[in-house]
């Protein structure tokens, strides 16, 4: 990969957890570079890029003015894509100028209604320009949804139980009910009863999701994140579980994301679409 | 062992599924021998125990006839063990008889009553005999069970799964609620949260068992049972889990308890007390 | 299903332990009819295969004559289907005969040589007779080694653990050799150390197969047959397991390719063609 | 605990990883509190060790005189306590000097000598002055050996798995050889075989430590640390599993020690002594 000129890079929010993250394996893929870096925390206006995200110096210094930065993109000699880890309430104007200068948006941040969305699809078609929106980067996850799609053709019985640490408030975890939803799209009822199951301690047999899946959420400390769907069926047990210990797991799926949006015309939504 | 004497068992519910498995289990050891078979079903009576447990003829015919057999036994030399996994109706006059006749009891039978447990005992006292009543002989169960009484003097955060074939219909597990029960009878309160905790699905969270403990219940074809204890502490997870596949991993508990019984004075309840 | 004319069936190896178990499953499927049950084994002959098999009497003996039975086959209405789980030395014949008189083969006895599966091949080819060769009945091994195969894309580390009672004497597993192999054919190099690795202790890494994929294997009374396959990334770790607690969980993968080997012209090999 | 005067404590090593977490730890204790902080590390010297632990400025700049700093230990209401984690080259005299100044060492500082040990425990015991040395400051690995020992009495076969990211060079790794080391000490011989094994591949079985105990080691990226220790007997699994994902979970057995320090007259060895 080498040999071609390296696709230019805006991170925006780039002094945020992930941000950091992302300059870090921005600055180990040979066929990408950082161009500009963008972040609204004051604190961090004016830092280099590389040293707050621990990786050394880099010479791109943290800036507030994405427009400016966008300008920048546009002269490069290859098109530039705009990583976007910020917050809901900016991130649609964020995309929206970046369609509108020409630099593909890969977009990370959560929060944007199903109504902004089509809005941006809309204006990406228009524009011919790629943009994708990844709720989970999480390569190993989409590929154990996808496995777990496979398997429920031929199982029809499922539990899923997720685990995580005890900070998290809410249960199921969300990536817990997408699993659900993904294996209840197949049009079968999971795991019908041959007895009349009765609970002696409300709550024993957990959350009935999609069509009759049940979900177990364990919060303890010492967990980080972790998903186990547990497939039956006689004399046989099939169990796909994925294990997070740190946000590096997501930058395969960004740098991915990073080489597939110069491909694309239009908007695409989920990792899954393009693996 | 083979120098001295073998100890003389009767075996009560022979045609049993626990039955069966006792006699294959006693003629395999060296240190004791069946000297009787007892059944009710009258399908059986009069076949040969060794038979229709499977492991070829041993010239032990089943029989109805407790009292008989009981006498039997008397006449050995060394004294003799009943193992009785009978019916809850029955359970105990048999341990009566068997004690009044100086036939020690070993009893995996359920259903005694705390008060019909207590006159047990104060008949085994004052005959000076031993009696065995344990409810579960499964010594790796047991084994996970003190190794979680210690472990929650250091963990103060712990949660228990317990999966089952979906033939079970009630949830939790007797035992999982057992095991709540050890680690409740502490002093200390598990889990304080750090954060609210909210469930978007009822239930999600699992059922609440004694001393703030929360146990999952997972029933799916093709699991059989098992029981997971998970501690969680900054940094850590600390897990036992107990799979049983067969009644095959009662035995050593059985014969662990036919040897103990001998040397004992008075009713003991559940084979912690033992190990 | 049941509108349609069953399927005819003749279980070749009728009185084993798989031909058993295929009785059942027969019996409880609606859309297929055992017609025929043959076995070498002279205890067996004579005996209704219901019976031995432990579903009930069934008015079907067990024969030792597979050429009148495959006759009897061809005045079905619908064309017949001959499961075989017998020897080595006599399943190519098996097959041969049942092909030549229009009966569809599905065998799961091993030991074809791959010279033989070509002939047969052949000879299917020529005859536009469905024929499978099926060396795993296991669904739920497939979809492991399926979703391995699509982890494989994405994760440049994995190593495989396989555990078994200790009563198999050879390591690794045929299976987990599989797997490895299946992962070998993707054209990339696995598990590229970072580390010299050292081992105190000769053979603490395990074996290596192909491609650089290392097995370990487990071998405990408890245990019955598992594989897990555990990719590894940066901060996370995707984990595939697959349990066999019993026999039954063949089934399935026969009663498919019962039925899916009446819609082949030829022979195909292997249960991933015909998922 | 707060009505008695906290226990002053001194680190040395403090600008070292584990020094720093310790640091924080001792912030957080309302028992404790932190008193001096050397390091050899010139970059660091003069700087504020609350602040290069990351919890905040503490007014105990990082000095590189330890003797100055154990005077003004004695010169503290209650005795003080000396948490090592340096380097092998310096750690004996390093206790030697804080045993001489009535400061109790906790050492986690590995690479003393079996005859250094002894020489220290004999200063220790004629001025009668506690001193832990503690090769593993883990609770949970600790109670999983405990628990692993207990299972020993009743469980003939045994085989342990450990998992590390890929980073670590050496396997098996020397907690597993410990843990086999302590299941070896009961005499008995685990796991005989009931068949001839052979290896198709080599290595396949892993290596064999004490009392044919083996030892399986896995290393991808994405594990951390992580011991599993599976016993099996007919019908039955008990597994026990330590994970460990970060340097917090050595934090309570670091405070465990410097409480339980200042209660003993002589050196102790090994954090079971004081559990």
């Amino acid at each position: 990969m080498a040999k071609e000129s390296p696709i230019p890079v805006v991170v925006n929010g780039a002094a945020g957890k992930m941000g950091r993250e992302v300059i870090k394996a921005i600055s180990e893929a040979e066929d990408m570079t950082l161009i500009g870096a963008i972040d609204r925390n004051p604190k961090y206006i004016g830092q280099d890029a590389g040293e707050v995200a621990g990786c050394g110096a880099i010479e791109i210094p943290i800036l507030d003015d994405l427009q400016a930065t966008l300008v920048m993109a546009t002269q490069e000699r290859v098109q530039g894509v705009m990583v976007d880890f910020t917050h809901p309430d900016g991130v649609y104007d964020n995309v929206r100028s970046a369609i509108a200068y020409g630099v593909r948006p890969v977009v990370g941040t959560t929060g944007l209604s199903p109504a902004q969305i089509k809005e941006l699809a809309d204006f990406a078609e228009k524009a011919s320009t790629g943009c994708l929106i990844i709720p989970n980067f999480s390569i190993g996850m989409v590929l154990l949804q996808q496995a777990a799609i496979q398997a429920s053709q031929h199982f029809d019985h499922v539990e899923i139980i997720e685990l995580h640490h005890n900070q998290k408030a809410d249960a199921p975890s969300g990536t817990a009910i997408q699993t659900a939803q993904l294996l209840a799209g197949l049009g079968k009822t999971y795991n019908q009863a041959i007895v009349e199951e009765s609970e002696k301690l409300t709550g024993a047999r957990g959350c009935v999701a999609d069509d009759n899946i049940r979900i177990h959420s364990v919060r303890l400390p010492g967990l980080i994140a972790h998903q186990e769907v547990i497939f039956g069926a006689a004399g046989q047990i099939y169990t796909l579980r994925h294990d997070t210990s740190d946000r590096s797991c997501y930058m395969p799926g960004v740098l991915l994301s990073i080489r597939k949006v110069t491909q694309l015309k239009s908007l695409v939504y989920g990792l899954e679409k393009i693996l």
